[in-house]
């Protein structure tokens, strides 16, 4: 028998529930994984709320990202074997598969090699983030090592933001990142951000301008979306790239910044890892031959906010809602 | 003397009166041109009306495109002679200069040569347009020779619409243009449109994707803006880009259209003559290389509305207003 996690009803995270089943059997091209970690993420918390890509068929498995030991291969997988040490990365449809139990069956596309040296919280907190942060950045922002651009990370406190501040650095930009207050400058600064501002307490905007001579940011990265662009609009820098991966503000309006785009020649980008990596096999393979080398010499470190039990899976995510943390939240098997 | 427009005050091209004046003397670095013709454009109505980049510094002087001869040169001025054939280009700060009249005192930097085989009228209606549409398509939109792009032009009977189908169609496109009626279809068909659609009549979204074998446009080259933009989202390839220059729609919210950012990987750019092309001189060599030839050999055409007198300029402005033109309205001196 083993412990799964399942969203009993479409209400959310608060949803969850434990029960005790049979271990499932991996089918063909799929493979059965022990966890030890899992990784939380938003695209799984908006998944429960209904308000992502596809629907959950309650009472469903949830979760898209762990890190653990390969039990059993199904017909036709090769690239795997019983013991092998692996992560789940988020390439994965939500509504057919998820990790949050001791076990999950997954398909064997979905599963890579643990990387050397990462502890399993670390090893199931990097492949939604880095990739993301490095997609969003390089392949829709135009980072170029070595460019001296200016970037600007916003929300920088959220799991993609740490990495963001560490690929931005390793590219040689200087950072600036931005979060409501300034109570969580401290891993901003530990990350290799230059300079740190809290929107909420000062014009921000101004402040961009300020830091950069009045010329502005050349490539933002921004999950906020809403009205927050307008101000990205005012700290842009002529040629400037605003990256869009998410609608954290919720608004009912998601303004486009017009005057910048003519005045500034500003162009606006989104990015998102299924339709701008998953899609474009040979953007993974990029991704992963930056990302590996620099998690096992120690350059990339993911920052851990906090780790919880499968049984306090929907405490876990209520944390996440809270918005007080830094980095990746986890829950050990 | 001379008989100029003056709009006296900011209250739209209705407060436009026509005054005899002393003909003006060049200063340094500008040139005294008797008009022959003069092309009316969207930007200076917005101006009259105070919504535009400057604030018109009434008894104003209005207009930024014309044709005609060269009367005296200021100080300092090389490039032209007395008696030379020229077109005033938009290349103007509306606030300190205006074209509408028998003559105008413009800058040097502003004038070039009248291309061979043009009629006045069309010499007046090119600068404006043709500028705008090919830095639209080419600089911002991405538009390659003999890529089989397929390019959505809306508001296609603006002045600014046949000039972007004549420069997709040279470079290999495929052109769906659309209008809010089909009654004026048949321009754009000799303009070389492959497809016209009613935006009113018809759920033409669909009928784009309908046309590129679901797949949608590339570029879309759009003065609109508001919620028409949320439409071209649906209409867009993957990858494709939106050139939003201008917002006619006057709506109060533009929207981002977040979704096929994230689904589609459509970006969102701007196009503006001043911020540009002005700004960045190797463009203009490039779009002047590009379009002379094709004016003076007759493969581009400009498309004349209607040509009113002096007299009536106000009438004229009004005319625009109405929307029921196609091509360039031209004032005679």
């Amino acid at each position: 028998m083993t412990k799964v996690a399942r969203l009993m009803e479409i209400e959310g995270p608060q949803a969850l529930k434990i029960f005790e089943e049979e271990i499932p059997t991996p089918g063909p091209g799929e493979v059965l994984i022990k966890n030890h970690t899992m990784g939380l993420n938003r695209a799984e918390h908006m998944f429960m709320n209904n308000v992502y890509l596809a629907t959950p068929p309650v009472p469903a498995r949830v979760g898209v990202e762990s890190a653990g030991v390969i039990e059993a291969v199904g017909e036709g997988v090769t690239d795997f074997k019983v013991g092998q040490e692996v992560c789940v990365t988020p390439n994965l449809e939500m509504d057919k598969y998820g990790v949050i139990g001791e076990h999950c069956v997954v398909p064997a596309s979905a599963v890579m090699n643990k990387p050397e040296n990462l502890s399993w919280e670390e090893a199931s907190s990097v492949w939604m983030a880095y990739p993301t942060a490095y997609g969003g950045l390089v392949f829709s922002g135009g980072l170029k090592q070595g460019a001296g651009q200016v970037v600007l990370i916003s929300a920088a406190s959220s799991s993609v933001g740490q990495p963001a501040i560490q690929i931005a650095k390793s590219f040689g930009a200087t950072v600036i990142a931005t979060s409501r207050t300034l109570e969580k400058a401290g891993p901003f600064k530990d990350a290799g951000a230059d300079h740190v501002i809290a929107t909420s307490e000062e014009d921000w905007p101004q402040k961009v301008l300020e830091i950069t001579g009045g010329k502005g940011f050349d490539i933002a990265f921004d999950p906020i979306a809403g009205a927050f662009t307008n101000q990205l609009g005012e700290a842009a820098a002529e040629d400037a790239t605003i990256v869009t991966y998410g609608v954290l503000s919720m608004e009912e309006h998601n303004p486009l910044p017009i005057f910048p785009m003519l005045l500034k020649r500003v162009k606006m980008t989104g990015f998102h890892l299924i339709f701008h990596m998953w899609h474009l096999p040979e953007r993974w393979e990029e991704v992963k031959a930056h990302i590996i080398p620099k998690l096992e010499d120690g350059t990339y470190k993911p920052l851990i906010a906090k780790t919880f039990s499968l049984d306090e899976v929907a405490d876990a995510y209520a944390f996440m809602e809270g918005g007080t943390q830094q980095g990746k939240i986890i829950i050990k098997a």
